[in-house]
């Protein structure tokens, strides 16, 4: 039985609430067709966040690892195609950390692919009448760094597991007092990451679609 | 027990379904505290949208009426405040009729407030979580030539009854190839629009709110 | 010569600069073909807004009077088809007035119609190259009260003066901390607004064409 | 004198025009203080864009190369920080090709950062009133492929030369038919180009700035 850990922050920004959490901790305790879930939760801290990821890739050992983070404003589930390394904070992390334009991994590569099937698990999720597609920017914040840093320890230290990340968008609790940003209900976004899950542990490689973007 | 009538439009502009009646049509055979529900469904077409409303207010005798209609685009829901005397058509509606600049009422006022109390009405939405404000344009389609219509038959015929019009975003299977675009799903629809009958029943007049625009 | 009168605000919401004004005042001692025109500033303070226009209609004895004001977010020039009988301040004026939901004119008309060609206007800018577009609400705060105030005036005071509305968005240095919404060049905005002085001389009546929204 | 090469491409995707080719070709035979300037229009068509590119870097031997690419729909001048070694065009290029998930350069890096002090110009751009911002994504189709291929020829061949990529919205008239969009004026980014070109040739290294994104 496949294993898949699933990853969330905790709030930032001065948010309430993270919907990456609220999302991934539905998976607790729950059975499903072919692979198993465990949940963590991730600090939104650059270095920590890494640091704890390790240690759960050392104790759950995945085969899967998906971490979800909110990208608020997007209207989508956004899957996420590459993580470059850089930290470039707009505001500072959950510990006051605001690096500028610093490398995740000293001397390590630009970027790093998503080892997911990225456009299966965007047409999939479509498919189950949800938006999503893939994205070419994780950011510079702690999201990124985190993808970044997974993708690292996968090319040098845990080359069984595949990994990547997911944005997802605010909940529509966050929007009511902007109600002019867009939202998604959290049973929606359940439903996605679970698709997401199980297509990531189905497809070994990735399917040929377009699904770019022109700019 | 007061009696609202709930009604939704059938799709158009090449849309499969309209939001208006997956949610509307939700409260078919369901028990509320207080009132009772009846829905009916709307051709979205120009004067005979009017002439079908009139029959289900001769038929259903509510107390209160809300029209709901899919507004694609929007992100949260929006209570219309007020109706405007014109059709001005940038399609052709579902019998392929296209008016521009036609009044509605021929010498009727310019325009009609809702009846419903609609500050309360989209603070108690929000107070549920779900992003909602205060709209100060139904657009010049069908929607505002039924709400026009309906505030019309009104003053002019219904006295004892009060009654409005709610637009609610695109579902999520409606921007699956337009993820840009944001939507809401459909329990989440269905819960403010309850909120909002409920709250139509309660409230003889509105709260002070501010819940207006710039432009 | 036909004479027009073009208002723009002083800047409010805590903006340094009002494009209307910056727009507006550029007309100063320029020459038109074929009429001739009048700037004036309005303060963005509510009723006292109404009486110095007033007083203007006066002293300037204009044929036609456009009022210009900022959409902070909007991206084309539109053209005001409606003002609403209702002032719902969603921040305070420029003397602290923050009235909610009370009417203008008390007893007077829900709604007055613009009586420039305000499709004529949109179709010639866009003729120009510059987007511009009908619009069905010019809000509920001081640009709609003064909107309001004028049809009024013109409807029981000055028969023979024809005005309507004009919303420009921001220009590009109120955009310069906020990147991702839209701004329009100061030279852009005054050949539109010349061009809408120019048809609003030129056009006793409308032209016919679709310009509506959907909602 | 340093010498600059200002690139924009031909129309693509239906336009009739480009901003891009707009915009560099206002610089021809124009004087700047400390630099000059050769412009050159680059065919939108994936492979043989990197070769007229190349043939330019023979031809020009310029020490500065900033390639400019319409961004339809953003709203601000984005002076982007990576390209990233993949093609995937969502619509075909001007000659057809739709290539999907290939590399641009087999064993090539993930990404290469711009060698322009992408944060300094970003920074003086705004400084002269025009909203602009740093990009991590410069989309999957031609302009990428360009920006790749420049940072790729520089790190392998033409390690003297300074090179990046800057994305310009929708000019007005490119807007007319979808006024929700959008726009900048020509002179405006004519003269944030202009920044650019002169920051580039003064900094050797970038500035310490924050300006990154959450996601």
């Amino acid at each position: 039985m496949s294993r898949v850990l699933l990853t969330g922050f905790d709030p930032f920004g001065g948010e309430a609430i993270n919907p990456a959490w609220e999302a991934v901790s539905h998976f607790h305790l729950k059975m499903y067709e072919g692979f198993e879930v465990e949940v963590r939760q991730i600090p939104t801290v650059f270095k920590k966040s890494i640091y704890a990821l390790r240690q759960m890739l050392l104790d759950v050992k995945p085969d899967v690892v998906i971490c979800i983070g909110q990208a608020g404003g997007r209207s989508d589930i956004a899957v996420e195609r590459v993580a470059i390394n850089i930290d470039d904070a707009r505001i500072p992390d959950n510990e006051g950390n605001q690096p500028i334009d610093e490398q995740i991994v000293v001397d390590g590569p630009a970027a790093y692919w998503s080892s997911l099937p990225v456009k299966a698990i965007a047409a999939h999720i479509r498919q189950a009448g949800i938006p999503a597609s893939v994205s070419q920017s994780a950011g510079t914040f702690v999201c990124n760094h985190l993808f970044y840093g997974l993708q690292h320890m996968i090319a040098t230290e845990f080359a069984n597991i595949r990994g990547g990340f997911i944005h997802i968008p605010y909940l529509p609790v966050q929007t009511v007092a902007r109600p002019q940003l867009p939202s998604m209900s959290l049973d929606v976004m359940v439903k996605a990451i679970e698709i997401a899950a199980s297509i990531s542990v189905q497809y070994d490689s990735d399917i040929a679609a377009a699904d770019g973007q022109l700019y």
